[in-house]
């Protein structure tokens, strides 16, 4: 387990999650996965996330940041830009240009902790996937979008998708925080929505070209997120099948 | 990793996942850790719980009773006894009678989970410990207080302490069923104390003499629950150390 | 006035408040109304329940075995039997098989109720009703659908009817319950909804025959019941018309 | 069962149910109690109120004036006299002026309702009491210690009691209606506990002489009342113990 | 600026603010604003409503009678009409009857204030226009429903509008006061909104011929406003525009 | 009324509104008055602030950098300096060294305005005041410490001052974001408090030897702020006494 850090949009320095499996692996290179936290958290402390590396994989989990201050064991990683009027949180950091948005820098980020994990010695890069929960899903989705050749991509119940209807639909953290705004800013709205139009789940799942192993693109319900969860029913078949003994 | 069963109270078999270190160990036999889950939760998924199997030790997640139905991935234990007229939950089941009370049953299941590691092959029976946060603080407290001979007890924000004071303190779950028991049947204050007056952690605590990795058994605050967390501080230093590539 | 105890459900004791007119009745036989009470109650105090004696009817308030913990003055009646996993509360208590189900025994329980109070000295057995508010009047909606020749029935308010749409619909107690409890099992959505619908006051009130003096078995609104109230309006006309002095 | 109404503060007409036991009394002359209701509600419907004419007694429920419309099954009496500024709620209609304050009128009438019952055809004046919950144990109180020679008072959980102390605790209604209002009339706050010090159950509790069944004048605790219910422990003990049959 | 009362239904005094313009107007006469607040505000304190004036209007800023206890910096007009059973608020006292309802008391003081601020020197009685937010835009919609010649109607997020929706849409306050009202009074729906209709902004709106500066009688959504506010787009274009220096 | 902007902290443009008394003033220069917004608020609209003009004094209103976006008619300054990990708000970012925190910048800002306000022509350098509500009233303090020859300083319910001890008591925005932090970052406890030191109103108004119209450094109560308000009583006596007519 590894301390790493790369650097990612803007040069900025972005702190991760290192996992490898104990002992060689069975033959050659490992498949990687690379994952994104909920919102609000960062990546931990690194013996919560030992489940890829006991099932063979590489795995690197990615800091969110300027966030991981919210729950859990919290983030290491500064966001150093800052912003234009803006509601506590991160949504509306940035809004009035989709080249100014907080999300713009996350998703650079997630295309480099691809990039990042495929040159690590011992990984294969043809097989890497990206995942994660919640905002881990909408990232995961973008990254699917942005980078071309993914082994897959496992986004569960992913929220940053189809903001309209998402903001008509749920006044719960986080999608509030848009709401919050232009409650403010009532001149804003054509503009928020052309901004968040660029970050959009939706746009990144249409481009994505890697297998999907969880319909996670579907717009969030009133509580912002999609229904399921994948770890119990979107995990490859039969990875950690315990055995009666 | 093995899904395990064994006889505990009354015969009951009760669920719980085994998990192994991958390989041989360094030499001989291993040491292990019995956790016990929080209120309302199950054993749930045998991936969530890898920690301690990476650290080194065979680990037996025990599964409470009854429970397992409110939050995470659940658990799979049947509680195949009844109980008089109580508020939902298992606070106020038996409240009535120490000899039938839920957790009577919970903390001998406790015990046979120790019982039941140790005879595990290639485990070291005379080094095991118990461990849980929360409820699971709780049963590990009572665990260490009726086992003799254990490596350690490591319980973190433990409830089921100094009953009395809690109910007055927190109006929160769980301790809010007692309340709310009381507020109906007023004339049994002093029977429903004395049968928690034998469920006691602080009581339990006095009688363990297995060595303290976290001062557990103080009186909860105002939420329920004493306010620090052992994942951070009160694991044995460093196994678990990120090093840096 | 009463305190009475018969054999139910596996010959379990249940209690009951039985409570006569005061003085002999106008001419011979007295008719009877058995009561069910609402979710989370009990039979409470005697007093509470003067009313129907006060018309004339000699009234059965039969406890809830297991509840009487969460409001009122309470219960007295134990329910002997275990259950599965299953959230607080007991809409899941042996929620995956209709024969285990916690309503199974309350529904045999009020069916015996209906016997019970038939073979009390001076109740005519042909008019007995039955009636209750919330889960009184599902219970009642039940006792109806089982036993053939009543005199009448009573649902007020009745929830335990139409689970799916209520589980739709409402957000709160005691329909949460099964929510809840699926959200940690999900792959029991059927096995649930079949044992619930054996269970369901729609069914029941399609085969009873009694007539009906309220439209009880719609389907529960969003608060998880349905929004009128026999007090006031199904209470057989006339029985207590105050007099002007 | 009589629906009546008779002038009280003002000669305004005051709503009540008397309500008498059936058949004739035990020898000559019956005993009586007044009872008034909680804050918000109303005298309600004749058969909600059977229990003090069960055990004997004739029951008098007095409409609290201007309320019985916010739960239950209402009231129907008007209150003909308006307000300066005030909160939503009874607590600050006419607050700065003892003589213009709302309890002053329902305190009259209360006091007039004792008279009105002793003037009733078959009661004992000499045996008459005084009764209510939560408001109408305050109003119970403000009658003992404005009326001279009654039987008893049975105050349970009065609020209306050391107006000062209530506001520091309490953040409910009603009193919450007393803090609103020196929110916005922040100069007054000296007008206002002068009016209410008038209106103080426990200054009416230390001139009362009736005997006492209840604790009830001691101040109320953070919810606003004191913690306990006398329909189960200071009811006069024997007057309605179920009999097993 | 002045503090000002003037008669207005049943010779009820009402308190007022008369702002002045700094200074001669431009030229002879000033055009005038009447105002109404907001449920449960008052005309607070002068200093707070200084806009109007400073963009030339002499501005009578109208005490809602009764109100003024609940937020803000008060209100001084009493309402010394009483009421039938009401619950707590404005919205059902005299709800069974067209002539005694509240409103009717406001709506004609409201047209009394046209009267009041025509007759101050120095109004040009032929240039007065009503406003308000909220409650208060539903005051200025009846007051442009009965005064016909007004110089424009400026209503923002008016309530009072379109009361058989709103009680459906909206859970809170005020409207909830209704519904609350409703769940005790059963009987009493056809009375309820047969008062109701007569004191309906979308009627008023109607009638009303004066300029509508904002599209305000449209109903309310579920929070039982209309979303926009015209401070921001309603004002007369240029008023107060600011300068770069 | 005027747009400026000027540059504070770090160069930044800072926004803000000033607005002059209509007229010349009665002899010669005036005084000012610089005011700070509240919490999550930002500089508004210029028609929202003209009391202090109407009073005769030249007014600035700062807005707060980077907020404007929680509530009112919004801000139009960014913060162009990013954060380390922070909970969303503003009280945590920069939270581990002084020089990075957040309101070091907004501080800054504050004097600033007070020397942007002395420069402005027509104004009295020597006679100007600092003024604000809550978050306002903290700055304002801040000001006052670091502005030597202010002619007074009226805080109003000031927030950000005692941290340890508004931590203590408020559960309540703006403080809870410290709580959460902390609660997530458990090893920064003394590098937090240590930098909130060097932020504490408390210190800056020990340093102020400006005239104090309001006892506003007391530390907060539970809900986060001090019980009083300035408007009514801390307002320089007779500035805007309305008149009778």
């Amino acid at each position: 387990m590894f301390d790493v850090e790369f650097a990612r949009f803007g040069g900025h320095p972005i702190k991760a999650w290192l996992t490898r499996p104990a002992g060689d692996g069975p033959a050659g290179l490992r498949p990687a996965v690379v994952e994104y936290n909920g919102y609000g958290g960062g990546r931990g402390l690194p013996h919560e996330h030992l489940a890829w590396a006991a099932a063979g994989y590489v795995s690197l989990l990615m800091d969110a940041r300027g966030q991981g201050s919210r729950w859990g064991a919290g983030g290491d990683t500064p966001d150093p830009v800052g912003a234009g009027p803006a509601t506590p949180g991160f949504m509306t950091r940035g809004i009035l240009d989709p080249a100014d948005h907080y999300f713009r820098r996350v998703f650079t980020d997630a295309v480099r902790a691809v990039e990042a994990v495929r040159a690590v010695a011992g990984v294969d890069p043809a097989r890497v996937a990206v995942a994660g929960g919640s905002q881990g899903g909408g990232i995961a989705l973008a990254a699917a979008g942005l980078v071309p050749d993914l082994m897959g991509v496992l986004p569960d119940v992913p929220f940053l998708c189809h903001f309209r209807r998402a903001v008509d639909l749920s006044d719960r953290e986080p999608y509030i925080e848009i709401t919050t705004y232009l409650s403010v800013h009532r001149a804003q709205v054509s503009a928020v929505f052309r901004t968040l139009s660029y970050l959009d789940g939706v746009s990144f799942a249409r481009r994505a070209t890697a297998p999907l192993s969880h319909p996670g693109a579907v717009p969030p319900n009133a509580s912002g997120q999609q229904p399921t969860s994948w770890p119990h029913s979107a995990t490859p078949a039969g990875w950690l099948a315990p055995r009666t003994p």
